[in-house]
This record gives C-alpha cells, structure tokens and sequence, in this order.
C-alpha cells in the first residue's frame, strides 16, 4: 500500500513506498503521478490514470478507503487526493513530491497548484518565447503566477486584465506592464487589446472561470496565430462560446491542468529554479493565520481581497 | 496590377507580374499569398491578409473590380479569389502558383483546393507521425486525402468512418485499414473506436461539416493527447459542441484552412512530391466530362457519387 502520513515533512510511510522517507520535505500534489500507467509513460500528458483530478473520488485510490473520521465517527471525505485542510493528512505516495530541504517549505507549497498551474501554462503549454505578447485574464494567484511565467521567459508586453481595481498593484509587483479594467472602456476588451497591440496578443489565459471572459480572451490573441489556454475552472452548463468557423481564423485554444507539469518528475527542477531565484514567490502569500481561522481565511480569498493566505498551527 | 489571365497555363500576365511568364503552368489557389503582409512574413500562419477567404470578396483584389460580365453586360461577380469556373479567368497573381511543367496538369489541379486541404491537415495541421492511429470522419476527396495523408506519414491504423457503405471501396483503394458505419452500430462512434484501440486515436479529422459528427471525432481521440482537425465547413448557428470543463481532459481541437500550405511559397515542393510518387493522386478524379455538363457533375458532388469531376472543352 502506497500510503503516507505527511505534513510537508514526511511523518511515516506505509508498506511499498520506496521514494522517500520519515522527514523528507514534500510538497502535496492534487494532479499526481503514478509512473506506471499509460499516460504517466507517455511525454504528451500529465493527466495519470490514477491520480487525475476527479471531483467524485472521496477516499484514498490505494483501498478507496477513507482515512479521516468526525468526532461523531463518520467519515470525512477526501479531496482532490491530498485533503490538506488539517494538521496531518494520508495521501497515496504519487502525490506527494520529495523536494530539497533547502527550499523554503512556506513558499514551496505555493507549488501545490496555483503557481504551478500559472507558470506551466506559459512555459509548457503556450510555450510563450522572448519577445512574445500577453494578456492575462483574472489576476488571481494562478493569473499572477502566469505574469510571473510571461515576465520569467521575457514576454516583451504583458496585459493584466481584472474588474477589481485592487488587483492591479500585486500585477505591477510582479510583473505586468499593463493594466485594463474593463468598467473603464466604453468597448468589448478584445476590441482595446488589439488596438494597442497591432491585431491582439501571442498569447491569452483565461484565469477567472467565467465564459464571457474566456471570449474575450480567445478574441483578444492576433488571428492567424492567437493561443488562449483556459486556466479557469467553469462548473456552467454553458458549451464554449465559441463557433466552429472561428477556428479557422487561426486562432487556438487548449486547457491546461497543473500546467502541464509532471509533478513527481518535474516539480523537483522546479524547486531548484525557484531556489535561484529564476521565478519569484515573493508576493503569493498575502496573508499568514492560524489554523483555527480557516473560514477567516477562505472568506478573504472568496472576496478577491487575498491571493494565498498560509495557515500554520 | 498584379492580374494575370489563366486557364491552368498562364495565357497573359498583367503589369507588375515578375514571377510567372506566358505559356507556365500554374495551379489557382483560393487562398492565397501576397507574400508582403504581416501574415505572410509569420512562419505561424497561411492566412494572407489579401488573398484569405472572404465569402463577401466579389471582385479582383487589386482594384475591386470584376472583369466578367454576362450576355446582358451585367457583373459577374467572382468567387474564392479564382473565379475557376470558366474557360478562361482573371486573378491576382498571389493565388497562382507556378509549378513544374513536367507535372501532369490534369492531376495538379487537384492541389488547388481539397487535396492539399486533407494532406496538408496531415502533414502540417497535426503533423501526424508514423504508428499513429487516425480516424477520418467523412470519406469525400477532402477526407480520402486525410487518409492519404496519414497513409504516406506511416500511420497504423486510418479508421474511416461513413454513412454512405460506398465509400469503403474508395476509401480501401486509398489506404484506410478499417471502415465504420455509423448506421451499423447500437452505440456512439465514439465508444466503438475507444473499444477498438484502447482509448481512442492519436488524431481524427472531421471532414463531414457537421456538428455532431465533429463531437463524435472530438470523442474519438484519446484522453491526454488527442488532437481533432476540424476541416468541414460548418454554416450553422450552433456553436462549437464542446463543454469548456472537456478542454481539461487532454484534447485539443484545432482548425486548419489549406493544410496550412503557404501556396506560392510551398505547394511547388508539394508538386515535386506528386511527381516522385510520395503522394498518389491516382483516384480522386472519379469523373471526366464536358464542360457544358457542369451542372451534372455538381449534382454528383452533392449527392456523393463523385469525388472530383474533371471538366475539359
């Protein structure tokens, strides 16, 4: 049984786990590897067949048994296969990644998803290149870290897109060199985005889950060549407002999951160019509490008025 | 004014023509390239600004003015940039492409439009490797250069799927290895060729222009990697049939105009291709007749009994 108890620090580990020990530094991973499947051995995704994100799992893929009970002795569910909402938690060994203990464990957590989604989708989905032009759509933690992914690999413009006024200083901190609110236009977003660029963007990321926005985003990149990669999460009914004759204006879109990144493979080069300071999370964690304020906390995020709060004992 | 007059051998070149003389053969392309414009200098499309289709374009691209007119000197007006319809036709010289004269001028002109589309989705679009498996939804001369296509990149498996039975004795002459009829199942498309490779095909291509076929072909890949070309034409308001949350599984659906082919710059190459035997058009000319029966070769085109009807003086 591939089983651990961890805390970021490894705690114990059960039977069959073999790479990593009692005290190893990880960071939990929602998206994991189990590098058996078929999907794990091909280069082409970095969805694992057993691992993947699915919102009906609710117990551990080893047993499909659940670890956690209340007080009253029913079970607690799992989540998104790392359940972290606790002091101490089980996950299955492919979604925990042993990392070097010389990274800062506080920041290194940030890698668990949001900027490693936000920073694959540019480096390995887009593949956005020096020089390259883009918009960034919903600057939340995962639209930050893709201005962080744009700004490490030398985006020549990156356009910060939000409603929230508030949200253009962290965009500055990290990185954008434009700021549009659409409240303040008297015109669709796209229409501005290509004005001021020429014809639209390389490149847009649609980071705030909501279609009308993922239009925009799809019409803001320049035809002939335009990428849009769709970060957000959309639980809508509503099929992509896109028309299939659009496609033939060039114009690309994909989703990504976990930026692309193999986590177990990947994610330990990841630590080390954040170690050396090649992408910079200074900045993601807005806000520290104790534990015993988690809604406290989930009530900032919800309000757009946080970007990650770390919650310690 | 860059005009010259053609009827696959250039009759007349107008001023400014430095590229093709009297007497060279040529091959008229709907879309074409003006090699100036911001899209024709980009490696990253084949959508020239001048010469792209535009359905609305009824007139020489130069001096937006027609040069036929009917028995009542009324304008007719032109189509796709190459007005072919007729024993002679006017066009700009950026949608024609001189090609070697040894090339047999009957076959060529099958590089103008559906050949070079299917092939080039193969080639270019998907860039299909070999040991692939491909599936082909639509078995007309657009989709049976699909299957041409990833017949001469090595393809494994070129599942080709049809409503029309007749389709397999084509589609067999061409290089598909399996043949489904949609008719003849109780269960989706989709579910059947998941069954029979494991998970779906590497790529599929929708050359049927409908919307529900195109999910089909969109369901057919394999999660993770899949990759649909979308080449039918689809006028209809519906808008494309894909869920955003289905982008997050790993497929990508993508559409392609020409095969991605920049004509002037590459389809001489392509042509050379031809004449080597790589690409066997041997096959897609179902049908020869007198021009004066053109209203009868274009009722066996709708009607699915012919791929492409060569019409001669």
């Amino acid at each position: 049984m591939h089983v651990i108890n961890i805390k970021s620090v490894v705690e114990s580990v059960g039977d069959g786990v073999s790479d990593m020990a009692v005290g190893d530094h990880v960071v939990p991973i929602f998206n994991g590897e189990c590098r058996e499947c078929k999907h794990c051995k091909s280069e082409r995704t970095n969805l694992c067949d057993k691992f993947r994100v699915n919102p009906f799992k609710s117990a551990m893929t080893s047993d499909e048994k659940c670890r956690f009970r209340g007080k009253d002795g029913n079970p607690i569910y799992h989540f998104l296969n790392t359940s972290t909402f606790s002091e101490y938690t089980v996950l299955d060994s492919g979604c925990a990644v042993k990392i070097d203990p010389q990274a800062p464990l506080q920041k290194m957590i940030l890698l668990s998803c949001g900027v490693t989604t936000g920073l694959g989708a540019v480096w390995n989905t887009a593949n956005v290149q020096a020089g390259a032009t883009v918009a960034v759509f919903g600057l939340g933690a995962v639209g930050l870290a893709v201005v962080e992914g744009a700004r490490s690999r030398g985006a020549s413009r990156i356009i910060g897109v939000d409603i929230n006024p508030d949200k253009l200083i962290n965009g500055k901190a990290i990185g954008i060199t434009e700021f549009i609110n659409p409240k303040d236009l008297d015109k669709p977003v796209h229409e501005k985005i290509s004005e001021i660029t020429g014809g639209g963007v390389d490149y847009s990321f649609e980071c705030a889950g909501n279609l009308d926005v993922l239009r925009e985003a799809f019409l803001s990149t320049h035809d002939g060549w335009g990428f849009t990669v769709i970060l957000g999460v959309h639980p809508t009914p509503r099929l992509l407002p896109i028309h299939p004759m659009e496609l033939f204006n060039g114009r690309r879109i994909v989703g990504s999951v976990f930026g692309d990144f193999k986590g177990k493979s990947q994610l330990p080069q990841f630590v080390d160019q954040c170690i050396k300071g090649m992408v910079k999370l200074d900045g993601f964690i807005s806000h520290e509490m104790p534990f015993v304020k988690i809604n406290e906390a989930m009530k900032l995020l919800a309000d757009g008025k946080s970007l990650r709060c770390l919650l310690s004992l």
